[in-house]
């Protein structure tokens, strides 16, 4: 393809998305399609020659577009929302057209730099510790990671690494697969599965501690879990914490939490996926407290701080702790800058050795949205899940699970668990919004959550409105299978007492 | 940022791709900036209100576009190639458009299905065994990986996590940490340094083996390894080989390789980041020998298949067995397909939870492009390299060190290692080049790699009057350096004398 075409093809595209989100609330969230529906549309091979670029556009609408599930769509009320903005879109064409691969100064200075340089307008933005900045002394900074699973992975395997080093040290008795045998890592039972897995990957055991009723992992139940598991001689390494968990919106208390860690030398990571963007509000600084002592923290750009996914923000109190650990240099890698202060060489922060220039969304999205802008996004979410809570509250058939937590209500129908299970099915099956369950001890709940490019007033008025009428259909069907169940018992009885009556007669 | 406004900011964009894409030759491919350089050029904080696109675009021009590399120039001629090109840039203008996170089906069943379409399409394309086809029966499918590095450290960690499920069944004697503490892999001191570093995240000792003078990695060093690890008690789990090693380019001995691995129950990873396109030329068809024997295998679209970073497909014979390793599912992620035939949930096959779209861009990319262009880039590359080869050989002040491979000629200057040293340094600091240098034993050499988005012969021959060029100051300076040297030992010689004679004349 030339450059002429690629004008003519990329400017389509454009159009496309801008129609798409213009248009967006007229589809379905949901697809209408059953597993397999692109297998018959689609030929088995490639094509052997060149097709033009409009009948390739016209495929994407028609065989791409009725397979979406329409995470931009207002109706999107599941999982956490995953931003995008036009801004953002923008900052990926013009990385793309660069098209480097950023894993060390060499590769394009630019690609390092603004990194540092919007990872630190970042944490001043969010009012983080100084220790968090490149431009402060210290060997501490912010990086781009590709997911908030490889952020905690990456301090999993950091702190593993750290752990067996010290070890080493002070216990040369140890080998070191006794060592690796004994390391023991720390969580909530409310943290994502991404923690867990993190464990798996890691090969450190990952204690998934319970916490109370108010599912807040504190450091007193990790002092009880530490105290325990030393006293087996293993050897705790990490604890994750929470600032608003997947199913609830949660906040662990960093600040206990990290007084236990400290006392223990064991690392703090914070997993701030989703809630870490609501540190840029001073109504939630308390939020802010302990973070002064956390190792590590990462929290997603791509959930509601407007920036395309892939883009995790993730800050060492100390880099050299990672870099130490992942090191693995080769002469064709080197470059004359290495290892200067303030010029940190990326790929030894992160798991694989290529990286986009992502920072060059973020610098775009930041700059044309700007700190007020976004922020205010942050409290129009706030706002409209506060305006579906009251509508909730005014319904005496519903009760909340917990409290509304920026973007996030949990609620369920009162009764039980197969209530909320049936109406979410027929939500479902209707795909007009989209929801999705969780659980908390044996209770089912629905979560709604704030999504889309561009929520409105009037898209929780119509997810309400939903909510509302589906709620109705489950009550009516309670209700008709109610009667039909008096009707079979009326009709039995009857039958028998006809069977005696007739016998009767014939005797 | 309004949608009208989008599409202003966004067709600007497309311009100055394409502009920036048809005057890359006017840049140098190495920028002229300190460290540091856009520290000085951006304020120190975000800022609070809004900025029109105009300025921010032309700020991309004015400070960013100084401090790249230019990866996509044809005076590229680092590491290896970076595909880009114009289809695959409009496939992630669509895919940001969607902005959907397909972990799983339901997430969006097209960002699912289009990646088995094309993993199965490219499988087909490269002529690979067919259990490795998703639709064919059995366990076997292709996905794609972020980068080479996580996939081949999903292969150590899924092979790592098999070995110890196994060893627990069949020797319930032993602990668990009994079992990690003796499992081992293997490559060659040549793989690439993501192989190594696998071996550090997924704490398994990667024992990184020396090759012969033919830099291959063959059965025989191999069994000899896992025999003496054996004899030591250890469980030897995984051998990554490679098809296309970082430094030369040298090709593992896959079928020898694979009959030990298979003896010795360990998985066979094959790395063939770079050469793994070649696969798709029937005159490189030798290379496919041994591969319907290996346990998995990926590959790098974003090398020379035309496809943007971040795009490595990897197929596994057996997806269950990083599934089977990497499950953790919570009630939020379930739906009502999960788990049916050939759809899989990508999320059990990868680290990360989350995932883009990617699939988007490789079908726009093969349907705009077609097989047989694909097979023509590839082909234009070896040309290329070909052209390069030839006119060294041509020259007898330099030496090949390997044979050319694709897209590679690895060479150095006769003479000792600083000559290489030295002509590098001249050349990179004239930018005018990029090549980088790399070590075989304790010979310096040489890697000039064929790259950027659009190569042609006259860039080839560009880049090679430059090297000769440079050769002839090398060669100039150590000429002066010489005669200086003559110059001043007759010169000492002379004053030496001059002494004599005077002190003769004193006496």
């Amino acid at each position: 393809m030339d450059a002429k075409t690629f004008r003519e093809f990329g400017k389509a595209a454009i159009d496309y998305v801008a129609d798409y989100m213009e248009t967006i609330r007229e589809c379905d969230v949901l697809p209408s399609v059953e597993p397999g529906y692109l297998f018959d549309l689609l030929p088995k091979d490639m094509p052997e020659n060149p097709e033009d670029w409009q009948s390739v556009l016209k495929d994407v609408d028609r065989v791409i577009k009725p397979g979406m599930t329409h995470w931009q769509s207002p109706n999107m009320h599941a999982y956490y929302p995953t931003a995008s903005s036009f801004p953002s879109i923008v900052g990926d064409i013009l990385c793309n057209g660069f098209s480097v691969i950023g894993f060390s100064w060499i590769c394009s200075p630019a690609c390092t730099e603004l990194e540092v340089v919007v990872m630190d307008w970042l944490a001043k933005f969010l009012k983080l510790p100084q220790h968090f900045l490149h431009s402060t002394e210290g060997p501490g900074g912010g990086i781009i990671q590709g997911s908030a699973s490889e952020a905690i992975l990456v301090a999993v395997m950091a702190a593993r690494e750290q752990a067996v080093k010290n070890m080493k040290q002070s216990h040369p008795e140890m080998s070191e697969s006794d060592i690796r045998g004994k390391l023991i890592a720390y969580s909530s039972d409310q943290s994502n599965s991404c923690v867990e897995k993190a464990g798996v990957l890691a090969a450190v055991p990952m204690r998934l501690l319970s916490v109370g009723d108010d599912l807040i992992f504190n450091g007193s139940i990790l002092e009880k879990a530490i105290e325990e598991d030393k006293a087996k001689g293993l050897i705790p390494i990490i604890c994750i914490a929470t600032m608003g968990t997947t199913g609830t919106c949660a906040f662990d208390d960093i600040t206990s939490l990290a007084q236990v860690c400290n006392r223990n030398n064991v690392w703090l990571h914070v997993d701030a996926a989703y809630a870490g963007s609501a540190l840029a509000l001073d109504e939630f600084s308390e939020l802010r407290n302990g973070l002064e002592l956390v190792d590590s923290l990462n929290f997603n750009l791509h959930k509601f701080l407007m920036v395309n996914f892939d883009c995790t923000a993730m800050w060492l109190r100390d880099a050299n702790k990672v870099v130490d650990s992942f090191n693995v240099d080769r002469i064709y890698l080197k470059h004359k800058y290495e290892g200067q202060t303030q010029i940190p060489d990326f790929r030894h922060w992160q798991i694989p050795l290529g990286r986009r220039f992502r920072a060059l969304k973020v610098w775009i999205t930041f700059r044309t949205v700007g700190a007020e802008g976004l922020r205010a996004n942050l409290r129009k979410h706030i706002a409209l899940a506060e305006r579906f809570e009251k509508k909730l509250l005014a319904d005496p058939r519903f009760e909340m699970v917990t409290k509304r937590c920026l973007g996030l209500v949990c609620f369920r129908p009162k009764g039980d668990n197969k209530r909320t299970t049936d109406l979410l099915s027929l939500i479902t099956e209707r795909k007009k919004i989209y929801m999705i369950q969780a659980k908390h001890r044996d209770q089912h709940f629905l979560r709604f959550v704030v999504c889309g490019m561009d929520p409105k007033e009037e898209d929780v008025d119509f997810a309400w409105q939903e909510i509302q009428t589906q709620m109705d259909v489950v009550l009516d069907k309670k209700l008709v299978s109610a009667v039909k169940a008096d009707v079979n018992s009326i009709s039995q009885q009857f039958s028998k007492e006809l069977n005696i009556s007739n016998s009767e007669k014939s005797k």
